[in-house]
């Protein structure tokens, strides 16, 4: 049996030029396109930051769209073997693109994003580069960096071990110093110090930034970066003393050679020890050169990065659910219909799955954390300029919030996404489940990043200690460092703070503008600010341990970014109007308010429990609560599709069925489907194996009726 | 590149013969198992309902084990086309089998489960037999029946469309009845109408039961089941007339052919309409013999068997991560560390992830829900065996309650199995994502049920309509029916209802015996009622609709199935010792009781809002509450092992490295990987692929320093 689409021709497509019963998807879509508030034009430049950078976006996926070699048609049928090559030689032809075409550095990325594809070399791209760029000092850079950026080496990183995953200082491979031959000699001393799960590393890699305890002078100054040559550039075989191999399928990344790694007593330079931070002398002294704090803006680059692309993967799987709900129909209800004009009360034209209140809510709530993702990505990014500026000039001032809020927003926002992709996929019902859905390799491939680059319960625990103490230091006087996202917790230290009650009335309070922020934004303030305070003073009174309060900590960390993030939604919002980039036009503006209670309230409710619990809420309003997410939503309805339209994914891109700009659901899924291997000629008439397992069942000797059936009562 | 593994020697296998560093799996282990408060096999024999049947199982799983033809050793690495024919292959072996072990039907259910592998003849056994058995008229029944369930004919249940789903009513194929021929003619008008999604009918099925509007007379009486030949019994060629082909691959069933089905003027046999509940005569008069209400059988019968799997599903998975988080270790803590005889305060030793009370508690909850879920499935079935048992006299007295119940059951316990399977997954850290975790698949395998017999938002309707119908009926007088479940919603119709408070003072009163467990259905209780009562007096008085109620009438039945199943835990707990076989013996009710507990605890923390917000529970309490679940979590720490034992998955079933009863995690996982394809002979020395597509990169021209880092700057 073929695994793979070759020339074969279809079985079947749609012989008699079927169509589907009900309204065409072209026409629903049409419809809802008019029912938005505002241009969506007006929206994606927004969303962008400027028209000229959503152009640029629209032209690259142009470019991708038309460009043969990088059809994505089969993608959805082939094995992991095929999917691996193809990917291989996406990756090179993407490269190529980019020389021809001139493109920046973040202009590849772009390219990246829609292709939409974990290639072998994302970590080349990902990690390698950056930490070359981080760990390097500047003769390693100029020998290294740009022989990388050519792609004449191919990296990866290799830090996890079979046994040692977020706990970095546990990782077991040695680099012992050797002075008579002036080399590093790396060696993996056990099976769990196997290097594991390494991105790139399986069959494509030509070098690895290994992390390895670094041993001098019989001392162990614990793991260090070393760059470290695998495999030859000349014939790309594995260098003598380097085991190395593919770790196998996984549920995500198809194509990426995630690998496994041993060294026996493999030797490299010692100039090969990343020396931005230390170095090794020919004797073997051990010198620091540079505070180690000023290492970690690697590590909040990379969970800054996955912040501010979460936005994006919620907002394509939003994106897919949204219009497939818009053509989808199931079930009569006729108040539900009632404002659809393909559904007149006289005909039985089935209700649309989007005119359903619950099916709306999940839509718009998902769609309205992407918007608020996008917010605290934007937010992320600025922290992280922020603090690269200032490690620049030695400077580690906001160092200890920066690593606290990009900790706990990884977390928070990585489980959000997630949790939120899986939902869309839900909301499409049955078909949500196929490949052709878009979505199910879409949900895959997110889902390392839940667990990966710190785990996100573990990430919790750094937020917290931050959060308790400079909950501290404010309980004891002024504070001096930066604390601009937790300033709220000033008041928390004041006497009666828990006797603070909420100022809201009505369900009006909280549905539409600045105001009714200001007040979601207050509850957030005080839920969070009274967790902090109870577990810092229980942790001060020595009422309980830190190993004890975990489950407690996980919650308040997110409590706390949840915090954040309404806040970084409410300063965009109230940007004033001379910030013309960044600040919302008066069109947009409403759509972005509702937009922003809808996301506070969508957290509400589900963690009601604890705003009643600080004592701040009434069971009264804990019950406007819940009507006014359910009136925002109804208010929201008729921008539902301009909504997800307006981040501008192309079809290209979304590789879905369900999810086509066009509403052309079931045509398309029946035309792909005639793609699909088992429905080739070589599997026709009848399916290889029929011969040899169907056939001696289906003809061997029958039952007489009675026997089998008695055997059954 | 070959696409599997063929006779390629592999390239690695641990040459040096490697350790692992830490403890080694089996000796922790042995020490966990040591710990328990109850014998393991007194709990197994338990659970299977007698020691006979415990060590039949056992029995059978032996027999698959040590048979070559099922052997899983390459099973994570194979494409999807190859694990098709094997599941082709497999089928075919394990139906020999059968026949020469004189299987019972049931015990054929117990292979297939210990098999594991969702085949291409699964819905022949879990749908097509069923509907024979419960729609035939006795001729049809002698006349299909014995041909079926001995594989004579392979078959399937075609009622999904491309456009229609849950909507049963919505369906468009239609059977034209023709009297002058006297048959049926199948046509499919619109390219929505196309069967899809039907498992087995896309390379495999000979038969299919066919969902389509039966008109007749000029007259549509909507969908009713048909016997359709789709493919010969000579040659396994489709007919003409049906057009037929695989759907291609889903983010689940690699090794099902869910397939698609049009007809043009198919034309089947009068005879072909299953005639149990209507007839068509020869001039084409309908008549209807039996109330449609007795067909409603085989739906509950596929929820309940929904229902009643759960429970192995999400055991499983606890078993995988609860056994892995004992092995693994990560960090240095000594508070936790305390009671571990591998981890002396004098050395370095990483601290069990299993003794972080985070993880303990994502364990035992999981593990608490995986007993659970056996209690419930135990109390569907009886529900169920009572209804066929009333229904098989015509007698629909118990039919809405079971109805009802099964439906919300099927959303509850498939959301809750889903979402637990996913944290046990994820609560493996990175190692969950591979698939020599065993969970990979599983969990894919699992997904569909959210979404299939009834969607579970859509499921949960049918819960709430009855209970707001039992609701109104109770508070006009006393009901006459049948009402186990519902009986705690008279209460609700006294007029101080509201003004119960919860008689909990103290976190022990919520921890461990039947009192505690009888306080917890207590607020259960009463949570569910305000919810119902407070919706049906909406409802009655026009305060609002069913529509605008959607998201109320969805936390409604979470919160009245989330009861029912504390209600089946607690009856089950409390049976008389006069009950032998299913009362719990002294031994095992101790931590019987403290699993229902922290059950019950578990979903209360996470709804704790609506326990609050009904005015039963305090502030003060709902803190006792948080403080009883992480300490009925720290009491049941030492069972954890023996709590997954106990549920006795055999390692061939499980065919986790990470979740082996040995505990040898990490030789095992560096053997599996070896027999990864691209790790073979036939990719050696280097990719398939790097001649075309590296090479250039690698060996392209080299940058000028200089010139790449300014464009980079």
């Amino acid at each position: 049996m073929s695994s793979d689409v070759e020339n074969n021709k279809p079985l079947w497509n749609n012989p008699n030029g079927l169509k589907p019963s009900g309204p065409l998807g072209r026409d629903v879509l049409a419809v809802e396109r008019q029912k938005a508030s505002f241009q969506v034009d007006v929206m994606t430049d927004y969303l962008h930051g400027g028209k000229e950078i959503a152009e640029r976006h629209r032209q690259i996926a142009a470019v991708l769209a038309s460009d043969e070699k990088l059809c994505k048609d089969d993608w959805h049928f082939q094995s992991r073997e095929t999917k691996f090559k193809g990917a291989m030689m996406r990756i090179n032809h993407l490269i190529t693109l980019k020389k021809s075409h001139g493109w920046s550095e973040k202009e590849f990325w772009i390219a990246m994003e829609v292709l939409d594809e974990f290639g072998p070399t994302c970590l080349h791209s990902t990690m390698f580069i950056p930490t070359l760029e981080g760990q390097c000092d500047d003769e390693q850079r100029a020998e290294w960096l740009p022989l990388a950026l050519n792609f004449n080496i191919i990296g990866c990183y290799a830090q996890t071990e079979l046994g040692h995953g977020s706990n970095v200082q546990g990782l077991e491979t040695t680099a012992t110093y050797l002075p008579e031959s002036q080399q590093f000699e790396l060696h993996s001393p056990s099976l769990t110090s196997s290097k594991w799960w390494i991105g790139g590393l399986g069959r494509t890699a030509t070098h690895a930034i290994v992390m390895a305890r670094l041993l001098t002078k019989g001392k162990d100054f614990g793991p260090h970066p070393f760059f470290v040559p695998i495999r030859s550039t000349e014939n790309h075989h594995t260098f003598k003393g380097v085991t190395v191999g593919d770790i196998g399928p996984k549920g995500c990344y198809q194509t990426v050679d995630n690998g496994f790694m041993l060294f026996d007593h493999y030797r490299i330079p010692r100039k090969n020890l990343l020396r931005r931070f230390c170095q090794v002398s020919a004797d073997g002294t051990y010198t620091r050169s540079l505070s180690e704090k000023l290492s970690y803006g690697t590590l909040v680059f990379i969970r800054s990065v996955i912040v501010s692309t979460a936005y994006r993967s919620l907002a394509r799987a939003a994106t897919v659910a949204t219009r497939y709900s818009a053509v989808r129909r199931q079930f009569v209800t006729r108040e539900a219909s009632q404002d659809d004009p393909f559904a007149p009360v006289t005909e039985h034209v089935e209700t649309a799955v989007i005119d359903y209140p619950i099916q709306q809510s999940r839509l718009l709530v998902q769609i309205a954390r992407a918007y608020a993702l996008h917010f605290t990505g934007l937010a992320m990014d600025d922290m992280y300029t922020s603090l690269v500026s200032n490690l620049a000039n030695n400077d580690v001032s906001n160092l200890a919030e920066t690593h606290a809020t990009s900790a706990g927003l990884k977390s928070l926002t990585t489980d959000m996404t997630m949790a939120g992709m899986e939902d869309m996929k839900r909301a499409c019902g049955g078909h949500g489940l196929s490949k052709v859905s878009g979505l199910v390799e879409a949900c895959q491939d997110y889902s390392p990043q839940v667990t990966y680059e710190g785990e996100n319960y573990l990430m919790n625990q750094q937020t917290v200690r931050y959060l308790v103490k400079t909950y501290g230091d404010m309980a004891r006087g002024p504070a001096t460092a930066n604390t601009r996202t937790v300033e709220y917790l000033r008041a928390a230290t004041k006497p009666k703070y828990l006797q603070n009650r909420w100022k809201v009335s009505k369900a009006e309070d909280l549905c539409k503008d600045s105001q009714a922020l200001a007040h979601l934004l207050a509850a957030f303030e005080q839920r969070a600010a009274a967790l902090v305070a109870a577990l810092a003073q229980d942790l001060a009174t020595k009422n309980s341990t830190w190993n004890k309060s975990l489950v407690r900590i996980h919650r308040t960390a997110k409590a706390h970014c949840q915090l954040v993030m309404v806040q970084n939604f409410s300063r965009a919002l109230n940007l004033p109007a001379e910030h013309p980039a960044a600040a919302p036009t008066p069109m947009i503006k409403d759509v972005l308010f509702k937009l922003g209670c809808l996301f506070a309230l969508s957290m509400m409710v589900e963690n009601i429990g604890e705003f009643l619990e600080s004592g701040f809420m009434s069971i009264a309003q804990a019950q406007l609560v819940r009507t006014a997410s359910d009136d925002v939503v109804a208010q929201l309805r008729p921008d539902a599709i301009a909504l997800v339209d307006a981040f501008d994914f192309s079809d290209y891109h979304l590789n879905s069925a369900l999810g086509r700009y066009d509403g052309n659901v079931y045509e398309t899924m029946v035309q792909w489907v005639s793609r699909n291997p088992l429905n080739l000629e070589v599997n026709s008439p009848v399916i290889d194996g029929y011969e040899q397992f169907y056939k001696p069942m289906i003809q061997g000797p029958r039952p007489t009726g009675t026997e089998t059936l008695q055997a059954r009562l």
